[in-house]
């Protein structure tokens, strides 16, 4: 099982616990992105940003080498991705905020894998369902600003004439035993499920294959995706590609408390289709780190650490350090009360999902210039 | 397992020990062809084949059905394959050589599977490899006669845009646990091998998807194949689909008297591309049913049944039943002795080679017409 410590336990199908992220990182061999690291990545970027700062992005794997390879001229590309299962929240954005921005500041090219078979085989949803969610996750990535030139999407059943090929390969050297231990898998586990992480290992060495030599890559995922990779990188590598590197995101809390925001608890998360009214609701019933009443928290002041409202602004709507550290330390000393915390919330919540809905809506039915497909795709 | 009775052992990736073809159709609830059904399809079709004739073709699943519904005016299409892994040899022809008089005689459809990932992901060869055989392959299989106008060949890979999205169908509602016992995996096993059977499935439903309607489908096949759709029978119908039906060949015998002529070894096995000098070599030193001398036949007689050459005359060299007998006979009562004996069938194999080869070099280069591919086809 990918458990881990005592207390907490993270796979792509289970978050469970408070996840320690740097007891998470320690065990499975992955570094902390250091002071040094953050101001490497700032320099060759030309500019910082803030879910750098903030070590919400905030650990990876071979970043160092990525990095060298840049500087030899060796560009690398970029590959993330999200599976459709509901709708999408605000938590699932952060990977694509980072990528988006990695984009720009180093002029690569992403490509973007919408996995549209892989929960409908993890869990009790249609095939159907997931495919008509499958459009317009592409359409909230692409809303982020992903540049039409330099951006590849894809679902994957509608590209399996080029996966496929690619996953056997990789499917050769991965065991049952390997993916059995990774994801807790058991022997009533559908053997879909089962071969699944080949097809998700394949754009780490697409372009390779595609340029005929090897092309560095680097994958920002949420950390629960790194049990994918950490049986990919292996096997690349023994089929002669380079190890692709990774960048980990945190997840953004839930609203009620909970470690990640869940996409199937319609009070944990905010959609990024919930209605002004509905924002509102939901951020008025969040969990904050404040005292039981109005008067304890003026006299003893709460915990930003402990507010979802101070870490959504942490994580997504205050990107300005300076703002956000008056938030907090308004929440710390008492004089910032709930109410108003909240409502101010649940206003730039909405300005942004206003923002992201238009953005979203002028890309409709323009998402092909974005799209790789193959021949037959949507025939059936 | 798909283990048997002590005494042997059939699956796909493994055949061992003398073959009870009686006992195999008992344990895995298949039925025998008996004299009534045999004369039904002849009766239907408005004609005779020597392999329904000699039980070679001998067993089936639900052949009544499809043949009710075929009276009833529901035309069924015919599905069969081969994954490559070596040479072809002529034992392997022995289901297509009845494929393709079904589909004359029943003016069926043919979809024909070349999964040239399966073979690479069992065994040690690659995917290179494999998927050069497939062409000739194809080109092998489409010389013995089968209608341009009614067969459809493609290779899982090129095909894998289709195929893929109804794979991961069936695949959600099959176990580890199913193809563990069935295929005899273990843990060790790759996660390719693992879910391949869900890709042999599709083609036993992809008509009535394409059509968007239930349409019979008839899999001719040698018996080591009937597990794939033990699984898939059950889990077509659990996806709305009919059960396909299925009738099963017996195994050609090996030269050296193995139960299945072996593709892995030469001198078991004659491969379509053997010299006419090498066809010799190979059925000089098979084992007969003869006394161990010239004299001692002369005197006691042999054993056709035992007798790899009369074998040869049955399946696939001699059609005509009188002149069969006439072979058999000289064998039992010593008048056919082994040098004369196996001259003459060395002749008729490079005779049936030698127009074989003719055959499929006329279609070299015009295969085009045959095969259905994806897009992105041999892109890479």
């Amino acid at each position: 099982m990918n458990s881990m410590a005592e207390n907490f336990r993270v796979t792509p199908y289970e978050v469970e616990g408070k996840v320690d992220y740097e007891k998470f990182a320690k065990e499975f061999g992955i570094s902390i992105i250091d002071k040094k690291l953050e101001e490497r990545i700032e320099r060759l970027a030309g500019g910082t940003h803030y879910l750098l700062r903030r070590h919400i992005i905030y650990s990876h794997r071979d970043l160092n080498w990525l990095l060298d390879e840049y500087e030899k001229g060796n560009r690398f590309y970029l590959y993330t991705g999200i599976a459709p299962s509901g709708s999408m929240h605000i938590g699932h954005l952060i990977p694509f905020i980072f990528t988006q921005w990695l984009q720009e500041k180093f002029g690569a090219e992403v490509l973007i894998q919408i996995p549209d078979e892989e929960k409908a085989l993890i869990r009790n949803v249609s095939f159907e369902e997931v495919h008509k969610l499958a459009h317009d996750d592409a359409l909230n990535i692409i809303a982020l600003g992903f540049d039409p030139k330099k951006t590849k999407i894809f679902f994957n059943t509608d590209y399996a004439g080029t996966l496929y090929r690619h996953a056997v390969r990789a499917a050769k050297r991965i065991t049952f035993s390997m993916v059995k231990d990774a994801f807790g898998f058991t022997n009533e586990t559908n053997i879909g499920s089962i071969f699944y992480t080949s097809m998700q290992a394949v754009p780490a060495f697409l372009k390779s294959v595609e340029e005929k030599k090897n092309v560095p890559c680097l994958i920002p995922l949420a950390i629960d995706q790194d049990v994918h990779f950490r049986i990919a990188r292996d096997v690349l590598v023994k089929m002669g590609y380079y190890k692709p590197a990774i960048i980990h995101a945190k997840f953004l809390p839930g609203l009620s408390g909970k470690p990640k925001m869940s996409a199937h608890d319609p009070n944990d998360a905010i959609y990024l289709n919930d209605s002004p009214e509905v924002v509102e609701k939901k951020v008025l019933r969040a969990i904050t780190g404040q005292q039981a009443t109005a008067e304890l928290q003026k006299k003893l002041g709460g915990n930003p650490e402990k507010c979802s409202v101070c870490q959504y602004y942490r994580y997504l709507f205050e990107p300005d350090d300076k703002k956000l550290e008056k938030i907090f330390e308004g929440e710390r000393n008492g004089t910032l009360l709930a109410g108003e915390h909240k409502e101010d919330l649940a206003k730039r919540i909405n300005k942004f999902l206003e923002e992201h809905r238009r953005k979203r809506e002028a890309l409709r039915g323009k998402l092909d210039v974005f799209m790789l497909k193959d021949y037959r795709a949507g025939q059936d």
